[in-house]
């Protein structure tokens, strides 16, 4: 029955490809306040689609924060299964916005790719999920599964209110499975299983020092640099070789198996030096970077400021330094104890002369593994090789989505990944793509995977 | 022969704030090129003040930066003395431009101070002594001293051109004596002979990883993070102890003698707490905070940067991140050599996977020291004690004046450094002010040295 759906596809590639560009062209950047009013309208465009496929209680709830999109179709019949569809409307912020070769959100084609904020994470692949709902209406008039539609507008700054809204409206969510497409392929064309993600937690850590940017000459030897302060601080989380120095941090790390160790030996990695730029590796010692970045918990400092960044030199001990550090999470550790833990150790090593200050990001999530043997994880195996035309791969990566360690803690139910993106999207970064490659076989992918169902 | 110069200014008093006010007016950031124009601006208004004064080839000398005032005076006769006036008419940026109370080129009086950029740093100053020339010329119809005016627009940005020109035109400059009021008194109203000055040198430290910001799940184990590499390398050059750990930075340091610690002791220091709002200060193991400021060489991160800097969490390994640091030296450190070791330290500890380049900062000078016995020093004195009525003290500080090293390695002459700044006056920061008390006795001292000097 899926033949028709994928050539419906086929046929209505260009107008799919052209309403996917009015998406993107929507600047729903979730982090800065100056964005709500595209938030909203990301949002309508989600409400909109789905009530031109008849979907059914189509609303935007309120969640304090930005509006969460829910939807139902229940046109398969009582005896089909009810999947739980989650993804994400809101993108990254743009910055360095300089570094884009073209809009952020003016979508362009170029070698293949769109290119645009959000059209690998998470906003292209929403809409080929309902592409693909589309699809299966227009030709079948009728899904092979019942649906329930829940797209959030904060996923880039935590999901802020989804957990508690989850929680609270149980009932409402409450599904036989969910599918999430919010994650990517090792390699472009080669399908795909994320069986692992890893958890989040994170801090900021403020230093403060004289109460204004004072002259480093009069007062340099005096009182305390805090940009020097931090950097000590820092320094003593995380050693040269990669291995993280705050006590405790590894204690509860579930260990790496040797079964498991071959596995991730086996899974053609991705090309770092391609994808990055770097020529050589860095990783915790004793872990290959495969390793470190699929099964062993990070420490990375994402941004860090403190005094004057103009052109020439400026000659104060400025008043403050700021770092952002975020980790992530194996398997074992607890988000919160791990953040007490960050909290604890700068504490323990704040010098004297200035003033240390730890704020704990609300962002946290546990990390996440399912049986890759589940037939609901073979039937998306069966999937991805039926559409790509290759075996598919079964990994475990770095990357966090709190919502899917939420659908089990309040759930309980199979969470299949379906995700579409390669190594080259750029995520979080200038010039964000997504392979029109992808596009297609991700799309015809999901057609199989709602047939493979019912 | 004083008294009527003063009490020129005292009955000019208000013209010649308002007149100051103007030339405060003058955005003359001489770090950023946006400015270019209003430096022109500065640079005319003395022209205009020097050529409403009868001053001698009166000219803008084109540096091939920012243009070089010079003027002559030689009505003192061939028997007078002839003074080298340094002064200079740029001034720091203003940024962070939100934690001023007024507008930092708008001059406002509040509580008995000028407040503006500039006010202290140093056109204030500059102003002062076009003033008393003029209050001389107004009353006496004469000047008690020949004078050469050298007042630059590059001090701030490490006097590019000076050097170049002083040497280069030696001729020109020389004369057999030379005052400078660029510098500060240890306290409000009183006295201050600044018989050292410390020495000046920098780098700037860029650590580049991958050639784009990526995300921190994907790719965190797998790379090194420039911010963390770099904070490996900055904890690596000071220690908790406020100790420089750069091999050989201490090696020509000439060693403080007992006698001069003791005169240090006997200062009457500021107030550090009151000055930076630092409860407690920090400083060089084995050495007090006036000691260390005074007399022992410090290394200050002036800024760094790198990564997310907004509001909210983004979740990337940056592409980069940057340090600028200047070290303040003291007699027997030479600028090139501690740059040197700076450089070679750096590139010593950088680690695999990132890219460490250093930038040696143009801005370099060597450490200065006359002998307070001196009988142009003491003249100082004399007129300080006049004006202010109060005993002189003799001090060393930690600011640098590259041109008072060139003075001595051109022309070997003696420099007198008339200051009349206070520790309140927040130089290179937001509120930058100047006391009215340090406006009218510091222009008594001035007028007080020239008939001491005749």
């Amino acid at each position: 029955m899926s033949e028709q759906a994928i050539a419906y596809l086929t046929s209505h590639r260009a107008e799919l490809l052209v309403k996917l560009n009015q998406f993107l062209s929507i600047p729903s950047v979730s982090t800065d306040s100056v964005h709500k009013k595209d938030i909203l309208e990301a949002a309508d465009f989600i409400v909109n689609y789905l009530k031109d496929l008849q979907f059914e209680n189509v609303e935007q709830m309120d969640t304090g924060g930005h509006p969460l999109v829910y939807a139902e179709y229940n046109g398969a019949g009582p005896d089909a299964p009810t999947v739980l569809f989650y993804g994400h409307y809101d993108v990254q912020p743009v910055d360095p916005i300089d570094q884009w070769d073209s809009e952020p959100f003016k979508p362009e084609v170029r070698n293949g790719r769109l290119y645009a904020r959000g059209s690998s994470d998470d906003k292209g692949q929403v809409f080929m999920h309902l592409a693909v709902f589309e699809a299966y209406l227009k030709t079948e008039g009728r899904l092979p599964v019942n649906v329930k539609v829940c797209i959030e507008g904060e996923e880039e700054i935590g999901s802020e209110n989804l957990y508690r809204i989850l929680h609270e409206q149980s009932e409402k969510f409450a599904a036989d499975f969910a599918v999430i497409s919010d994650s990517g392929m090792i390699a472009k064309n080669q399908p795909t299983i994320l069986y692992g993600l890893k958890g989040f937690t994170g801090i900021e850590i403020n230093v403060t020092g004289p109460d204004h940017d004072v002259h480093s000459g009069m007062y340099g030897g005096a009182i305390r640099n805090p940009i020097m302060a931090l950097n000590h601080i820092l320094a003593s989380m995380k050693n040269i070789d990669e291995v993280v120095t705050v006590d405790g941090f590894y204690d509860d790390v579930e260990p790496l198996s040797d079964e498991e160790r071959k596995l991730i030996d086996q899974v053609q990695g991705e090309d770092y030096q391609e994808a990055t730029g770097v020529k050589e590796t860095a990783s915790e010692k004793g872990y290959t970077a495969k390793e470190h970045t699929m099964a062993r918990p990070t420490f990375e400092i994402n941004g860090m400021y403190g005094g004057y960044q103009g052109q020439g030199t400026k000659t104060i001990i400025p008043s403050s330094a700021t770092a952002k550090i975020t980790c992530r999470l194996v398997p074992g550790q607890d988000p919160e104890k791990v953040q007490q833990l960050l909290e604890d150790h700068v504490k323990s090593v704040a010098p004297a002369g200035v003033t240390v200050e730890v704020v704990k990001e609300k962002l946290s999530a546990k990390a996440y593994k399912v049986e890759p043997n589940h037939p609901l994880i073979e039937k998306a195996a069966k999937s991805y090789t039926k559409a790509f035309g290759k075996e598919t791969v079964y990994v475990r990566m770095g990357g966090s989505i709190p919502v899917v360690e939420w659908f089990e803690a309040i759930y309980n139910i199979p969470i299949v990944l379906l995700g579409f993106g390669t190594p080259d999207d750029r995520l979080h970064s200038p010039n964000e793509s997504f392979p029109l490659d992808s596009f297609d076989k991700g799309m015809e992918t999901l057609v199989h995977y709602w047939s493979e169902i019912n």
